[in-house]
């Protein structure tokens, strides 16, 4: 906020504002809209190409049966995954490696405040949903539900910006909202768009966005996130239907459904633990692999012959006589989903417990393998079926010893608790996934157990180690700042958190001394405090940012010119919008021997009331601002206002309690 | 936060920190449970009363109905509905007068921050519970879901304190909690309790919470506060299911239960604007009634024998052929729960269009003044039943005029869509209640229906007036917050809004002085700012309660008896928190003329760190901190750090956008 932007304001009328509320709703239907029609191109995307891989499976096999072929099918299959899966991992490893994985610790990041880079390309749009296209007809163990959270958000940072950085076009509309806070506002509403398109749950989408990235509750952002996700939803229904030829049957409100579940009594919480015991090494062990991009795709088209197939609901008649049907080879070659679903629902006895376990370990192991690939993957459906599998052996173990008719021993409900503790162990999300799962299963007296057992597994999963999301995020060093300040850190005060010393500018500064500091690579500062020389000390008066002191470089916006050139074009908000988000680094302003003696005037264009604390300041307090109000500089001041240091992200992320009390972390410089 | 509470957190070790948060879901499970239990005993007393009712008429209609005793059979019916809705209203009127109305905008203020005397008092629940229970059995139009929000706000504050200030008694747990900020915590659990056990909607109970209360994004506490939401759900449940002899069968997750509905496409936009229409006037001529006690209990016992009664579904063969039923009486016998349900599911044809209409229009002018009333009573059910009429008539009428087997053709889609319309209309609630009938619906693909409704019925309304409790809360000029500043307000400054002079304490005070000051009834103030001179100003350092001075004053704090009495106990916060909350008047407390002339030393107990401003921050700036950090008192300082004014709530909460621009209210004293 400055003082370019606050005469923008004052010079908007009434209507002038409400037509920028009502952009922001259109640009939320329409990130609503984009997001639904993505959704629905991967599905039927994934289905033709199942359909295909079948097709030619199924002739080969009619074809080679007596030649004692059935080998040569197989390898016939495993060929055309690997083919299918070598497609994705060379994308994405060649060209956008930035699309690997499921992007919600990337979002996770986005929203919190972090600038991680290509995040919201829309290159790492297009090879993600190419990816996971690939991955998923290639028959990997994974899901869609990542990648599409990760898609709505991209969707929302490009549209909601009214112009397209990587196409070079601009279109001219949306111009107020090329700044950070607005951007992100709109890749909230992307990200639930996204989980509301995957799950067919709105709700459970603007709690994601809420948990995920809400610094302080702003009732109309919230609303306009559940408009995108709403129509998210009714977007992907509606083209479903109609491609399903059954226009207006609005029965799968997402690209997972769980059917329907009926009301009854379950108990289950350890599942959850036990689970997550077992995850803990897994996951420690995967993040460590280390990879190399050809390496990467070997290793992903190793693992694809290996995984069950994402072909449609296919019985399989291997060697099973006829009217029947293998069903643990429907489950290795159906959807992920659907396997979940009928874990879900099939009646008791559908499942001989020895084959079931087989295929949990093969299918847990194959899971946390290929987590790690370099592929776009979601690990959402991979962790529900895992844990629908464990739950139904352990509903199957229970009928097994209670009394038959027992409202205790229904193995479908077991396999829904199980699966929402495998996943919560896993993610670690714990209101939003509750509303998702109790959407997903559209009764809300599943509710209660639900939130039971991810709270269970939640609590036994923070006691060895964090959620699969923050650990990553922890490993690339990002300066992520949780939503609280750690529990004992009331000792610690502004002073001793602050990074100082700390460059200031005065009001009216020497270009020269500006681009020095600029140019400064040890400290890669963002922030400036302004201050004005008052009796002997340096009274605090504003703060700027490098990227406008950038601006200001660029168009040579010096006093002297200003003077001497009557006509030059006054400096206005629309340049420091245009420039945004890629500003020029320092190196590529030309700055000559005399205009650095110049003079700069930062008055107009720094912040001329920026949020001070004084050094005494306890550090929750600090926290508390910081987060609140989503600042990115906090200047530390004295009794007198003067400047003594400035607390940024970095300052406060390397906080961090540990196993021995409060420790302090080495952070990336970003 | 001040000296004292920081020495208190910084003594606190890790585990302390832990058991205050185990304490803290503890509580939330609490008051989930006794507010299940207390829509538990509302449901069985009203259905007992009721049916009480039912039996003794029926027994005189069997005795009189050949001595043309019709007439006095409903002449019993009426006395006896006078008889109930007398003893709600004489509590009410008599007793405690806050329990009147629904409660609501009570609870709404009492989460924005402001302090209305005597919301959640024992006496309070215990009205309102036998008030609503009276209202309910003597048929008026009015529904349970207000109170039921209330009733949990007022379990909250009472649990959530570890003692009741109204029955003297101190059970000497939960003394941290003794606070405003997490008292206003509970509260909100409790009321998203409330709703959760009206609707069967625990999200939309939390929802409603964020939407009412929330300042800032706090996960836990929404955490907690689902947590509260699912426990409240779950008994009411559970003991409900015993009641009926159906032990486990959890189909009734609210007082409220809607019905499934099926998947289908509806649209309805215009329905709300319709209906707000002519709400708006109906309810201006409403509040502008003037009411006195006694007039308001003869009031309520006229309009009890008009209105429906609340029995159950007990049809009645009022002059029709055995084997059928009068649809339009059984309408009127019937709780308007129920009613509700069966104008959503009734299949078409079951409703006589004239008869509906004229039950409509009845009942709206009904529900109209019943709103007035000074009896427990909520608005939310006979809203949904007028507007649920309305639709269903509006479906009729499609039906008549698109042809057959039309998948427009269905009045009970209407009739909920109609509801919501109705219901946004009056309420102007709108992510909440979204969630609660979609939730209550049981069905998600109703929800962008139903959110595009409600959001043309907040357009149309809001340009007439506002919503029914923020009329209700403006006009008992209470210094509510909105969520943000007016739009065109860039303009204002701090320095315009402040209130100024201030009266600051010098960080050793004489008692003389500070008494004076706290006994001048024409200043109400409550925030002090605490000066320091250096050279010829003076320097903030810190802010001060009256609170906090009288219990210092109480505990005679002054520096020269502290010097002289060497084994004085020194004051704690537990001091602080047993005066919490109701602190004595300053009147109460006797100063000698000697303690006059002590010295009182302030560093100890003030806010050494308080939040200022600048003086050229603009309002929107202000407003934000002030609401994203739950302020009460913002101290603005000029460039030197020297104290110009103090911006409260009430500075803030004048400015509102009328009709014609900016405009500023006269607000009462808080």
């Amino acid at each position: 906020e400055n003082q370019l932007f606050l005469e923008e304001e004052r010079r908007m009328s009434f209507l002038g504002f409400k037509c920028l509320e009502i952009s922001r709703w259109v640009i939320c239907g329409l990130i609503g809209f984009l997001t639904g029609l993505i959704a629905c191109c991967i599905d039927i995307a994934v289905e033709n190409l199942a359909g295909v891989k079948y097709y030619v499976v199924k002739q080969n096999i009619e074809k080679f049966t007596e030649v004692g072929g059935l080998s040569i099918s197989l390898i016939l299959w495993a060929v055309l995954n690997s083919a299918f899966v070598m497609v994705g991992a060379v994308i994405v490893a060649f060209f956008e490696p930035g699309a690997a994985g499921s992007g919600i610790p990337q979002i996770k990041c986005y929203l919190n405040g972090v600038k991680i880079p290509r995040v919201v390309r829309l290159k790492t749009l297009v090879v993600k949903v190419c990816g996971v296209i690939c991955s998923v007809a290639g028959g990997l163990a994974v899901g869609k539900e990542g990648p599409m959270i990760h898609s709505g958000a991209v969707v929302a940072a490009g549209v909601s910006q009214g112009r397209s950085t990587s196409l070079k076009k601009d279109f001219k509309i949306f111009e107020y909202f090329r700044r950070d806070t607005e951007k992100r506002d709109f890749v909230s509403a992307g990200a639930a768009a996204g989980v509301s398109a995957a799950f067919g749950a709105p709700v459970g989408g603007v709690l994601f966005s809420l948990e995920e990235g809400a610094s302080f509750w702003n009732q109309m952002l919230t609303w306009r996130i559940f408009f995108a996700s709403m129509i998210s939803t009714f977007t992907l229904n509606f083209f479903l239907s109609i491609y399903n030829n059954k226009p207006g049957d609005l029965s799968s409100p997402g690209l997972i459904n769980f059917g329907r579940f009926e009301s009854d009594v379950s108990v289950c919480g350890l599942l959850g633990a036990l689970f997550n015991i077992l995850n803990y090494w897994l996951t420690i062990f995967r993040i460590r692999y280390v990879h190399r991009p050809c390496l990467q795709v070997m290793e992903a088209m190793l693992v694809a012959p290996l995984g069950p197939d994402q072909s449609e609901d296919y019985p399989l008649q291997l060697f099973c006589a006829d009217g029947e049907y293998n069903s643990m080879a429907t489950a290795f070659f159906n959807t992920p989903e659907r396997s979940v679903r009928s874990l879900f629902h099939n009646p008791p006895g559908s499942y001989n417990p020895l084959t079931l376990s087989l295929f949990t370990l093969t299918y847990f192991f194959l899971a946390c393998w290929t987590y790690g690939l370099t592929v776009s993957a979601g690990v959402f459906i991979p962790s529900l079926l895992i844990g629908a599998a464990w739950g139904r052996l352990f509903g199957i173990l229970l009928a097994a010893i209670t009394p038959n008719g027992s409202v205790w021993a229904v193995p479908g409900k077991y396999a829904l608790m199980g699966a929402a503790a495998q996943l919560g162990g896993i993610v670690r999300m714990t209101l939003s996934l509750t509303v998702i799962m109790v959407e997903a299963t559209g009764n809300v007296t599943y509710g209660l157990p639900i939130m039971l057992v991810l709270l269970t597994a939640k609590i036994v999963g923070d006691y060895f180690v964090e959620g699969l999301y923050d650990i990553h995020i922890k490993l690339q060093s990002v300066p992520f700042l949780h939503l609280e300040a750690p529990a004992t850190s009331h000792w610690l005060t502004a002073r001793e958190v602050m990074g100082a010393p700390v460059t200031c500018f005065n009001r009216i500064e020497k270009v020269g001394t500006i681009v020095d500091v600029l140019s400064n690579t040890s400290t890669n500062h963002n922030g400036f405090p302004v201050v004005m020389p008052v009796a002997a000390s340096d009274n605090i008066c504003g703060l700027i940012l490098r990227s406008q002191l950038i601006v200001l470089l660029k168009h040579k916006v010096f006093v002297e010119l200003a003077r001497s050139r009557l006509t030059q074009r006054k400096l206005q908000l629309k340049d420091f919008r245009d420039a945004y988000p890629r500003f020029p680094p320092i190196q590529s302003i030309h700055v000559s021997q005399d205009e650095r003696e110049c003079m700069m005037d930062l008055t107009e264009f720094m912040n001329p009331t920026p949020y001070t604390v004084p050094q005494e300041t306890s550090l929750p307090r600090v926290f508390k601002l910081f987060r609140a109000l989503g600042l990115r500089h906090l200047v530390v001041v004295d009794s007198e206002n003067r400047v003594v240091g400035l607390v940024t992200r970095k300052d406060l992320a390397r906080y961090h309690l540990g196993k021995h009390g409060l420790e302090e972390m080495q952070l990336a410089q970003t």
